[in-house]
């Protein structure tokens, strides 16, 4: 059988089918998945290689990972180009590969643009589907840009949310995200960031932050907050007290505490790394999550490798059963 | 023009049209121009990613860089499975993705099988080039296995070799050698390790021992040796002594020390890091290299993933101008 697949070459697995194939319901068990997977050990993520290429200001890197319950072996190259966008193309450049654990060979080269944007909604969608209040109404967006309607139309289907609050830093950019709540029959109200925080009962931060744009005590008693923009060293979207004072959930506790949201709150010592839980314990059923209707719950999530290479895996197999790839061979 | 190529998609670049294409010649020019590269700052490797996956007894990994003279930007992923060979399979599996340096976009996937052996054979040759005598007539071989045969055919190349000597830890392997060597027109001679130093000009180890097997004492006043089989932590082919004896060069300092030949008598304190050049500095005449007949010059050739992208570049190019790649979208 492996031979047979072999003989038949690489599966080519193109941007537009993955965006057919791979909808939020398949993105959110796949991230599930394999967030429960490297809590449990069986998946492991790689050393992360992130590096500023010295030429278009590009920032270029890797991130990989073997996930031995899904048996998904792979990488996610590609990086930020900011001048891309004057090209007509996406600054954000992601290719993933994926081999055979067996042999090594090159199994799928599947195109990563989409599949970035939905296995990030994915995870602060099953941060909300395992730590959020059941009776959540308000959904706070923190973040207007690319990433936040993905964000917004993962979110909404985890509880029955009957309004979205929303602030960016540049106010004209929300219109685009209103409209999408519109789309999907919720009001939505243009307000502070005091504000958004004042009616939400869940709340994403999707920007690139460098500073708080979340205080600790505008955050009520029993919110859950997924921040998701912090990836890098030096970036921060909400107060480092609101942190300590949160019950902190992550996708790896080694980048929380190194590049995510948690690296502020453990670098001051506020923060014990320590009581940092991952999310997949929760999901496997080794931690309880939340544990009161008055508990701040925290989700910092920063992204790994193997998110994505769960995410390509199912394109890859809906590809296959699908004819919907092309086969070359290598 | 690049919009038009992006247009055209991705160019796959396979096994055997990399080795219709990339031949001796092409291969030693491209790992010179980027050992030269790397010497001035213009080219870089990443740091290396590699992992035992724990599965399939697996060593699995990537090694990257951008070549800002040659505008080549890409990874190598693979590694090693030790299984393979009873499925008919090569246990070095090699795949090279190529993307343009100004987008970010993966422009050719490449196979990298055939290219890691020829890139590996263009290294020693690169070597001999430059610091063998050049009168050298008598060719050793330490090592006769799947690469030997490549390193043999790029060194004799780089001068008039009157006889090949060679040595393998298994001697049953060496037949093969010899009629490669008998091909070129060359006498081979299977001796013993102390009398291919005995004979040797030029010598090539490329093994995967873990102690000496080639004495200081048994080489001769103004031999050239490449060690070219040393690649992880506790690999050694040749005794300390002689490195430490020898004017040492390399392809990558940072990598000599760490997990090249250099590795052991750097760490007893026998040879400094100072005292090792780059090869690149040779071939841009900035060092001037061997400086008499009696000097023993030793190349540590550790192998860095910008020789794999140099030599990867040569055969996608090849490949379009010659319509030997297919092109598929991603």
């Amino acid at each position: 059988m492996k031979d047979v697949e072999q003989a038949q070459g690489i599966l080519i697995v193109g941007e537009e089918a993955c965006a057919e194939l791979v909808g939020r319901k398949e993105a959110f068990e796949a991230v599930e998945a394999v967030f429960g997977a490297m809590a449990s050990g069986e998946a492991r993520n790689f050393p992360v290689v992130r590096e500023a290429i010295g030429h278009a200001d590009a920032l270029y890197g890797f991130k990989s990972g073997f996930d031995k319950a899904g048996m998904v072996l792979g990488v996610k190259a590609g990086g930020y180009w900011p001048g891309n966008a004057d090209k007509g193309l996406t600054n954000h450049q992601s290719t993933v590969c994926l081999f055979d654990p067996d042999t090594g060979r090159l199994s799928a080269l599947v195109g990563g643009n989409y599949l970035t944007a939905v296995r990030t909604a994915a995870s602060s969608a099953v941060s909300i589907a395992h730590l959020a209040r059941k009776d959540a109404k308000v959904l706070g967006m923190i973040g207007a840009g690319h990433q936040s309607t993905f964000q917004l139309r993962a979110a909404v289907e985890q509880r029955t949310f009957e309004k979205v609050v929303a602030w960016n830093p540049h106010p004209d950019m929300l219109p685009r995200l209103g409209a999408v709540a519109e789309e999907l029959g919720l009001p939505f109200e243009a307000v502070s960031a005091e504000e958004v925080c004042a009616q939400a009962d869940a709340i994403i931060t999707i920007t690139s932050a460098f500073e708080p744009l979340l205080l600790k005590d505008w955050v009520r008693p029993g919110t859950h907050i997924a921040c998701m923009g912090t990836d890098t060293k030096g970036k921060m979207e909400v107060d480092p007290a609101l942190v300590a004072a949160a019950t902190v959930f992550t996708d790896e506790v080694a980048q929380s505490i190194s590049l995510g949201e948690a690296q502020h709150a453990v670098a001051s010592g506020a923060l014990s790394p320590d009581a940092i839980t991952p999310i997949g314990a929760v999901i496997n059923g080794a931690h309880p999550g939340r544990t009161s209707e008055t508990e701040i719950t925290l989700f910092d999530g920063t992204g790994v490798g193997l998110q994505d290479l769960a995410v390509a895996s199912v394109a890859a197999r809906l590809a296959e059963e699908g004819g919907r790839a092309t086969r070359v061979a290598l």
